[in-house]
């Protein structure tokens, strides 16, 4: 980790890797978006997989993004409706197996991909491998919160999981937490059904009892229920990937449900839209305050590099995003911290069992 | 079922229990509440449970409820924090065991409190008992979407669940979107991660099998996601209580957060405040559009008798939802129905295991 390319133009750069082929609309969209990432700082350099030809078109019209990263040509991709397995199979010299690979050689700290979830998470996970003696890697994401925003984990990546990998997840959530919140020691707590400690499936109660014993970078707080990741009242929501993806979906249906009464209201009377007309800016600003994509970018914790999975229908903006999350992780070397702190979670003996299971 | 008072104010009317002294602001709130459903309708009947000094007093402000109601006196009554089987072992005569007995004993058709959830649901099946073929009684809502309602359930009466137990919530959610929605064959959907056949949980999986082959109320249409809980695609959705609870808990959450940011943002500047005073009447009815007043109830299912859970913080408007929730079901037979139906799916042989595995 922490590999700088010798290019004077990178030097001291963070290295994203991209692949510009993924999502519903590839480069046209990813190619602006490195472009609002350099706007915003100007220590990122890329790498880009994909096809020349349908890539230089929208290089030449943002030149900082071609003044600051590397073209690996590649006709191959996987295609968003491919199955993980026939993807895994046939993704050699694919813009995302090679984006991937960039970061397990080292040359860059994370890679960016709007495609295919499956296929991405089972190639980041064959190509760069979990972090030893983390036994599974987990998706996060950054939630919106009244007091703040809220890291939550894991969203899918593990329907069923046990007692350790949730303990593990409250540690890679931790790290997260830390680089994303600038706080030392972030509120973790466990997403279940009630907040007495009788309640709630095995695994969640377990995984209590073992989070207040252990000695992890967070601070445990105990559990929380489906309305405190909007209250923002916690750093760091872990929950196994079955109740996490449901809470993820759920809270986006209802942001859009919302959104959508919303605009059949002000365009419902004449008066609503003068209304809508005076409350310009602050509609303006309420809409940024919840655009889903400020928070786009599911970050693949617990491996070898960072992958972060941008909603396939992201634009430029949401795919920045994404981007801009990938930066700072790795500009807060967040691997080198997991693989310290997993080593000191496992020391603690008749705590954790390191050996791994998968 | 259908037992009908002989008294002459009550004839032909569904005969509604209350306890009374439930929730954060018992007969304040709740003597109110009655009033407006007997504005909203003409055929309800009230049997009231609780202390005759504290009751008194509204009732004579609301002379309506009065004309139609029978009071029952009892001073005993169950704490919001008491432990539910504490709680279960104290019941004897207070106003919700009480309430919850009159639907036992056939004078009432439901009951409606906003008491200890724990102990209303202890109570309730250890005195109404699950209805002859049912495992497990499960907790349902009504969610607002976009394109209509959505009965969801399980909300947290079961933590784990069998496939069969899933089975049977289609069945008890699909008689209850018949009675609300006025639909006859209501499309039901299994709560899950995805919608490929392969995703999820094992038990979700295997009902989702079951389901596709029984003849059962309601049409089965697949795997939803979380987001289907608000979009109205879908008359009804099953899950564990696990996933459920931290489902509703979750929309509610968001709906907080967005009430929230809304306000802030209309109170942030004068105009926007000038945008406020035109935009009123929407707002307004975009505020009663998604009110979650209007969508108070958890329906207890499966019993033999309906048993309603007010939120206990409801107001008057908020409880009176529930009561006309309990009014509508009942009104519709729904546990004769429910009694028809489960004798039917478990006459399908191979498909249902008719022993009552508690």
């Amino acid at each position: 980790m922490g590999f700088i390319l010798s290019d004077q133009n990178s030097e001291n750069k963070v290295v994203i890797a991209v692949d510009a082929m993924g999502g519903d609309f590839g480069p046209k969209e990813i190619i602006p978006a490195l472009d609002m990432v350099l706007k915003g700082r100007a220590d990122v350099f890329f790498l880009i997989y994909g096809d020349e030809s349908v890539i230089n078109p929208y290089l030449n019209k943002h030149k900082s993004v071609k003044k600051n990263a590397e073209i690996y040509h590649t006709d191959k991709m996987v295609m968003n409706d491919d199955k993980p397995s026939a993807a895994l199979r046939a993704s050699k010299g694919s813009s995302m197996r090679l984006a991937i690979e960039a970061v397990k050689d080292g040359r860059a700290q994370a890679v960016v991909s709007a495609g295919n979830t499956g296929a991405l998470m089972a190639m980041a996970k064959m190509v760069l491998k979990t972090v030893a003696g983390i036994h599974r890697p987990a998706i996060a994401s950054v939630m919106p919160g009244i007091k703040g925003d809220t890291i939550m984990l894991d969203l899918g990546a593990n329907v069923l999981v046990d007692a350790e990998n949730l303990v593990q997840f409250a540690l890679l959530g931790s790290i997260f937490a830390r680089a994303h919140k600038k706080i030392e020691v972030p509120s973790v707590g466990l997403l279940n059904i009630g907040s007495e400690e009788t309640k709630g499936p095995d695994h969640v109660r377990l995984a209590g009892e073992m989070l207040s014993r252990v000695d992890f970078p967070g601070e445990y707080v105990g559990f929380v229920e489906g309305n405190n990741i909007t209250d923002g009242s916690v750093d760091v929501i872990v929950s196994d990937g079955y109740a996490g993806n449901i809470a993820l979906k759920t809270a986006e249906g209802v942001g859009k449900m919302v959104k959508h009464f919303v605009t059949e209201s002000f365009s419902s009377n004449p008066l609503a839209m003068v209304g809508a007309f005076f409350a310009y800016f602050s509609l303006r600003s309420l809409k940024k305050r919840m655009d889903p994509r400020l928070y786009n970018g599911g970050v693949f914790l617990g491996l070898n590099g960072l992958c972060i999975k941008s909603h396939g229908g992201a634009d430029a903006l949401g795919f920045s995003s994404a981007v801009m999350l990938a930066v700072r992780l790795s500009r807060e070397g967040y691997i080198d911290q997991v693989v310290r702190d997993v080593n000191n979670l496992n020391d603690q003996e008749g705590v954790m069992n390191a050996e791994v299971k998968e």
